[in-house]
């Protein structure tokens, strides 16, 4: 799988690419992830991507110009699957969708800044819109790391434990029952003595039983789909 | 403000603090921002944090006792108003809950990982789950940068332009209108001729209307509640 983000920050980016999954999925050459500077698309001597609004108002937009340069770039090197976009506004990040992302080829993923986009960026180039949740960022960078995190660690060969990504909450709509590990005391709060005991269809049954009391006390909405 | 943030992967978090808008917020003093490495509180030789789980099954539990250590120094040092813990059966993040934490004058985040922290830290330690959304990431710091992006930026000070904030998505309800930049036309495409029309009463009547569009076609939900 390759990603490109297209980013007025790449600076911001860096970090969560390069520590523990991501960093060892892009050694493994699992997945390839390319950040491109929106600056370098600019078509002006200040290396200007953004300017005022038009009808007025608080806040820049992001302009047309750079974004169709480095797009159609991009699109005359390889063909993409997907030109998402990270803004508020789109649709919200689910692990179903995460999954589908997960099976592509290409994507970009062009992260929203300041105001958002021109809207003839997202009519003219944009396949899918996509929110990480009903809460506004300072930009799209971050959702754009998390689309990525969600995405590459259910890549065949990213999770060392190929048992581990099946057993998380959201993959049976059910989420997870309580963990627990030694010591079996501390300061005198115990584990629940079902899971010392080694009887794998007891365990099996509490846990099943604790991960729908979770399920019916935390989110109720997974159970009513 | 001060943020404490616990982890095992300090490194993951390093350039979002370093970039843009939570940079200057740092810059300028509007908030403190401090990782604390789990592994500085391990209790043994090897830096242990995470052992297997009772009961058997595959992935990691982050340990209590660690975790007890580092927030019992930390609460020793200051009062917290809150202890959250990133984990994806937590409570949504919403702009709410961002508008509410960012009244807060310290709080502490515990980055989950692995398959999570034993449940006695849930029970004891933590004032407030949160999730960022239904899907897995490889751990709780993306989430943890998340929420601190979403709050810092409501801090005074923070946003340059003081009315930027307040006209962004879900901060009435609706999601915002389009918006447009130059050039007026693009490749043939248009800006629609109300937002050049210089008439602010019609862009403003025009801009409400595609608000409520956007909202209706998008998220209904929004109206509804």
């Amino acid at each position: 799988m390759r990603i490109d983000i297209i980013t007025i920050l790449p600076e911001l980016l860096t970090s969560p690419f390069e520590a523990s999954i991501l960093k060892r999925a892009i050694e493994k050459k699992l997945v390839e992830v390319h950040f491109h500077n929106l600056r370098d698309f600019s078509t002006n001597n200040y290396n200007q991507i953004d300017d005022y609004q038009f009808g007025g108002g608080a806040g820049m937009v992001m302009m047309i110009e750079p974004i169709d340069k480095c797009i159609s770039g991009l699109k005359s090197e390889r063909n993409y699957d997907e030109v998402l976009y990270m803004t508020p506004d789109g649709k919200t990040l689910t692990q179903g969708i995460a999954n589908q992302l997960s099976t592509m080829e290409n994507i970009i993923i062009l992260c929203g800044h300041y105001k958002g986009v021109d809207q003839r960026v997202r009519d003219q180039f944009i396949t899918r819109e996509i929110s990480i949740g009903d809460f506004v960022l300072s930009g799209g960078e971050l959702a754009a790391a998390v689309v990525c995190d969600a995405v590459i660690r259910l890549l065949p060969g990213v999770l060392g434990d190929e048992t581990s990504a099946l057993t998380d909450s959201f993959q049976d709509d059910l989420l997870a029952p309580p963990i627990y590990t030694r010591p079996a005391e501390y300061k005198g709060w115990k584990v629940p003595e079902v899971l010392l005991s080694g009887h794998a269809a007891k365990i099996e049954a509490w846990r099943e039983q604790k991960a729908l009391e979770n399920t019916k006390n935390r989110r109720p909405d997974l159970l009513e789909e």
